[in-house]
């Protein structure tokens, strides 16, 4: 073992309780609990390995952020700069009646970490951490880091816009590090440059100030109708997108794209069995799709009677959820103008279209060599098992740092296929947890060496 | 003032005590309230006047019925017989904070009789009371009658099929008076012959086992797309039902129907007001339509979020209600088939129909004599504002009785345009429920008096 390896899990191991108490912390953004608890322990974890820390209230109704700088060490190279992005607040834990122990107690079960935010992405924070431990403790820090920590990740980050805006000069890096990542349904590990943009839209129409009785539908429209006949104009049954330019933006693949594509793994059989799919594939490459592809999804429906059984009634409105996935250069707000313009032509002009959330789609160049490097740091570590994939199928707000930074991004961590991040029982596996902060260490000290 | 007239004024003023201690019978039968209560009120009112009564509880898992028979008085036509449907059931009061006075306490308001049932149909049941005893005290009942008033019509009158089956031999009459009726919008009174027939449908489709993030939207299928557009498939955008052989079972109009539709009106501006419609209306001749039109209704849409802001999933199944109206002679069951193929022949055969309900359109011969009697006494009453209705555009089990009777049947009563059957405030106006219990009186009598 590697005296960097040696330093890594013992750093680990005295940084164990500070993992249990910041998993302890309740900070569930959605409920708004525990945020000045959790600020106040991560800016002490921060000051204790030696970073200055400032706390930004600076950015109008948004939690504070966290930021934290660490100089490189006496034999680092102090013209080189990483950025970490991560959050400190979580999903809820809810299904409680499904987790097998307390969410917020850090528990060992199977060769695991289990607890809300072991994945996503306390527990990466920590690990990041525990990497700069062992760095320091190994000849010291090879460059100079920058960690930004919000406290709105899980309830859609929306004041990162403003945020890397105001901070644009504090911000600055050659490179970032993305919140979470790790290994995909085949073990690969996986460096992931960029993230899916989204658009996230409410269609509603009213036809009347009642509902009606039924036997009035011999005269009177019907909104469940109106709204149905309009989504339907927008998608074909073989879910062809039917709005006029909504494609257009897309870029091609790169040919280094193509070929990070064409070793992606996708075990389409077990995705079916998971899910329990009951329809084809609606893709002949689904890879290609979950990479490049922009989607239309109906998130719900809803209008009138309900309930069990029957009631007779005209609803007088109706609403659907509508989100699209997004790939560069779509723009969401062009694209929410389109829609609405393609319901107008098609004849469903009293269809309103609300814009709830919209986020730009981000890929780094593939080729950059912060990306190159940080591919061959891991076949040192995960041997022919890695994998570079171009983006995520979700989505992430990227596309704001990146205009702030103008740097390559990489998302990298401990996480499984079978971490459920959002779900009851998220976990990490150890052996992927130590593995994970191996590679953080390395991947510094390798960028911190470069030229 | 004649003499029936005069002692129609006198029974009513006699009966009021009884109508208020009927009205304040809580019958509502989806809460199963005060069943047997009602029931021995009933049974104790017909006694009262002299009729034989029956309890019927031989119909499995359906309220009782009661029927109670009157023998033809001593100059009356003992050859001739007239069964009257009611019920004595109620829909639930609820929103009570709209109530302007307590729904069961029977409360006179600016000329109104106001409480829960004075129109459907308890009211109407104690007016036909009124009408027997002024009969009596007038030399005595014109004709036998029957009364058979059933417990469930707010819930679907899910028994009647049976009942009328298992009691045809009991039903046996020359002439039927439905439950209620009353006065349209322009003040006419409406002598009525039938009534549209209905299917209720759930439409439902399951494409996953568990609802998806909507990253996954790059390969997975959407239930909420494949209802969508299996219900657009359904129906065109204006309106047109896209069935095939929906509409073949479908009776022209005979001349004496067209000329009762054409007498008919629909103040479209009224009713464009008073229910806030924002579109136009979907048919030119809509009173064609109330009459002897079919719809296809969305009565209600479901599927994954529905809640405020934003919620990225793709839902597991997604559901419709959906009610049809129809006219004679479509069936019910035949078109649930037809509407499965049609599913099937557009690629939705994984869209799963669950019939609800389904009742048989019916509509009297309008140049029955009985009906013909209906008219003539109803100007005598009425003056010119009468009106001859082949059909309301609602539905009722009037076609199980038919099947029993082979008779004639109208639908008449004391509601008007206001009355709010089934809303807060349900009321009749006084002046019309006496008018319509001298109606009753006046038909029985000259219905006797035929040969």
């Amino acid at each position: 073992m590697s005296s960097l390896a040696t330093a890594v899990t013992a750093a680990l191991a005295a940084d164990t309780d500070r993992l249990a108490a910041y998993l302890h912390l309740q900070t569930v953004s959605a409920q708004h609990k525990q945020i000045p608890e959790t600020v106040a322990f991560l800016n002490r974890a921060f000051q204790e390995l030696g970073a200055q820390v400032q706390i930004w209230r600076d950015v109008p109704g948004s939690n504070p952020f966290v930021f934290a700088t660490f100089a490189a060490g006496p034999t680092g190279n102090a013209h080189k700069t990483v950025l970490f992005y991560n959050h400190y607040d979580v999903q809820p834990p809810e299904p409680l009646a499904e987790w097998q122990s307390d969410p917020f107690t850090l528990t060992t079960r199977n060769g695991q970490y289990v607890a809300r935010g072991i994945a996503d992405d306390k527990g990466e924070l920590m690990a990041r951490l525990s990497a700069i431990k062992a760095l320091q403790q190994s000849g010291g820090l090879p460059c100079n880091l920058k960690f930004v920590v919000e406290g709105e990740e899980e309830i859609g980050s929306p004041h990162i816009p403003q945020m890397t805006q105001q901070h644009a000069a504090d911000l600055t890096a050659d490179a970032l590090i993305w919140e979470t990542g790790g290994k995909d349904t085949a073990d690969n590990f996986q460096v992931t440059c960029g993230a899916k943009g989204i658009l996230c839209l409410e269609l509603s129409v009213t036809t009347a100030d009642k509902d009606l009785h039924s036997s009035q539908a011999a005269y009177a429209d019907n909104a469940a109708w109106r709204l149905t006949q309009a989504l339907a104009s927008l998608r074909g049954p073989q879910n062809q997108i039917k709005v006029a330019g909504f494609t257009q933006a897309i870029r091609p693949l790169t040919k280094t794209e193509r070929q990070a594509v064409a070793a992606m793994p996708l075990d389409t059989a077990t995705l079916k069995a998971e899910f329990g799919l009951k329809r084809p594939l609606i893709h002949a490459d689904p890879v290609t799709e979950l990479v490049n592809g922009t989607t239309m999804t109906i998130n719900g429906l809803s209008s009138g009677y309900e309930g069990p059984g029957v009631k007779t009634v005209i609803p007088k409105t109706a609403t659907a959820k509508v989100d699209c996935r997004l790939v560069p250069d779509q723009d969401p707000h062009e694209l929410a103008d389109l829609i609405t313009a393609q319901l107008q032509q098609n004849g469903y002009g009293d269809v309103q279209v609300n814009v709830l959330l919209g986020e730009a789609p981000f890929r780094s160049d593939l080729s950059a060599p912060f990306v190159q490097t940080a591919v061959a740091v891991a076949h040192t570590v995960y041997g022919d098992q890695v994998r570079l994939v171009p983006n995520m199928a979700g989505t992430g707000p990227q596309a704001p740092f990146f205009k702030a930074l103008h740097a390559p991004l990489i998302a990298v961590g401990s996480t499984w296929a079978g971490s459920g991040p959002h779900a009851p029982n998220e976990n990490v596996r150890i052996a992927d947890y130590q593995q994970g902060t191996l590679y953080t260490a390395k991947l510094l000290a390798a960028f911190g060496a470069e030229a």
